[in-house]
């Protein structure tokens, strides 16, 4: 086994990722999450390379069957001889600094299988949302020839609307007895979920959880305008593969939508400028430190602790001295 | 009534907040929470008047009684002669820009107290974490002589810990029924409790509750060294007010432990930091808009789309003609 070297040859690796080779794109989100030296070279060798992959969001409570879901759907893809990436976000922990992975061993009929890649990821935001690091790894396994990428996540509010900001296509999978269609309208999931999957439906309360979706739609809100993409609800028992094949139709005709009406190239160029806009404020975050050093910041800190000074007047000297 | 005037006499309603009027205390936390002009005034006008609060924050599962426990506090700190400040925050509704504030009901015990002062604030942070005017509101309580101010938010993650890192004495409720505890230790929660409160304590299964927090605490962490705050286990039926002196009683406990160690000037100062940080990046963020324009922005978003270039690039142009 190789050791980490300190030079990679990010050209080779990128490469290699084209040609399919699954070692080579694991190293490379490795070097991206790591926030390695070479990620930039690597940032800069994928950018030709990417925007055919679709990115399907998957998220939903614990226990409704994400993971089963998502392995179906693999499946189905796979049999539409679709190459597929999966990453796996818990954005849950902000301590471990490992993805707690929860039931990924269905995900092992894909193993061994060389068109998916299966990749998690846990999420060590600075600024407390996910990391910088999930776009740059489904710009490697883009760049890999992925014909879909699934971002699954647990459901936890705030992370399943920023998913939701990264994904083309956004589905949220509910089950009866979960209370779901309250949680999910708190949680504002509802506005983004773009495609409706309601699992277990072999279950007592699928047609409920059903009934209150459609309620819920008829209420309005974004989806009523004319010409607007209505999120279909779509019935799955995905232990048994039922109705995965209507998911996987149901995001192929929301990616024929979002072509059709230049909603792709929106939604990608918004995530772009954010991405854009999210490096820069790391860096200058970082510059903040560096250059002041961060005793610096620790002495205004203290100053406004005291109530010698307010955290507006300190946050201006810092800077002015930029 | 008076309309909203354009010229505020913050130096006034500071003075008359200090004074103890609500009327004036609810002005000031408006102006924060709508990042006014008069801001940085207040501001200001607010730092030689703080550090005295002691910030309580209160977390836990929908349904574990949160509410009715903060009630329960504010009865029990009124007792004692105590002012207390209120802050309800709801930061899982990013869309919604109202907060949810669920059974506040009980809250209208408090309402015609003038040693009370209750708010209630929808998270809108702009970088998808708590608004920044959460800790602008802290110290506006702060400054109109609260004792303690409880600052309680629903259990979502990320959001628990951001209000834990807000707060001087972090409690996290719990209730038997709920699987919190499993559920805690995947979001992280019991590593920020300061005090463990199992509520609902009269029904089966708290006993358990008890247990399981005891074999997680068991199992180490940053409480095993010497010294170090050793989190209570406290049971209570708020409804009743069982068990509710000695919550209050814990918090004092926790606070005289904070001061002995200096640990509340270690995350005062943190805390501080962080804020200074925050509102640095925020003049960052508007300037990267203001002096390229939002097009220059969009402009490289949509490069970075085509595949010209890549995020990182764009973003080092963007900041080196900051």
């Amino acid at each position: 086994m190789a050791t980490a070297r300190r030079d990679v040859d990010v050209a080779d690796l990128v490469s290699r990722a084209r040609d399919g080779s699954a070692r080579a794109v694991a190293r490379l989100i490795s070097l991206v999450e790591n926030d390695s030296p070479a990620l930039r070279e690597v940032a800069a060798a994928l950018a030709p390379h990417g925007g055919n992959a679709q990115i399907v969001g998957l998220t939903g409570s614990p226990g409704v069957g994400k993971s089963t879901s998502t392995s179906a759907y693999v499946t189905a893809l796979r049999s539409a001889g679709k190459r597929v990436g999966v990453l796996a976000v818990d954005p849950s922990s902000p301590f471990s600094g490992g993805a707690l992975l929860g039931d990924r061993v269905r995900m092992q009929d894909h193993a061994t299988d060389d068109g998916v890649f299966i990749r998690s990821m846990a999420s060590r935001g600075q600024l407390g949302g996910l990391s910088a690091a999930v776009p740059q790894a489904l710009r490697v396994l883009d760049a890999a020839g992925c014909d879909v990428v699934l971002v699954e996540t647990v459901g936890v509010g705030q992370a399943e609307v920023e998913i939701a900001s990264l994904a083309d296509t956004t589905l949220l999978v509910l089950a009866p007895g979960f209370g779901d269609g309250i949680q999910a309208a708190k949680a504002g999931i509802i506005e983004i979920a773009d495609i409706f999957v309601v699992n277990k439906a072999d279950r007592d309360g699928a047609d409920q959880v059903v009934r209150d979706l459609r309620y819920m739609q008829s209420l309005g809100g974004r989806h009523s305008a004319a010409g607007a993409w209505r999120p279909p609800i779509v019935k799955t028992v995905a232990a048994r593969a039922e109705g995965v094949d209507d998911v996987v139709a149901a995001v192929e005709k929301h990616r024929g939508w979002l072509a059709e009406h230049g909603e792709q190239e929106r939604r990608r160029t918004a995530r772009a400028a954010a991405e854009i806009e999210a490096i820069a404020l790391g860096t200058v975050r970082r510059r903040l430190g560096n250059v002041h050093g961060s005793s610096d910041l620790d002495a205004a800190a203290a100053q406004v602790v005291s109530g010698e000074t307010d955290p507006y007047t300190a946050a201006e000297h810092l800077v002015a001295a930029l």
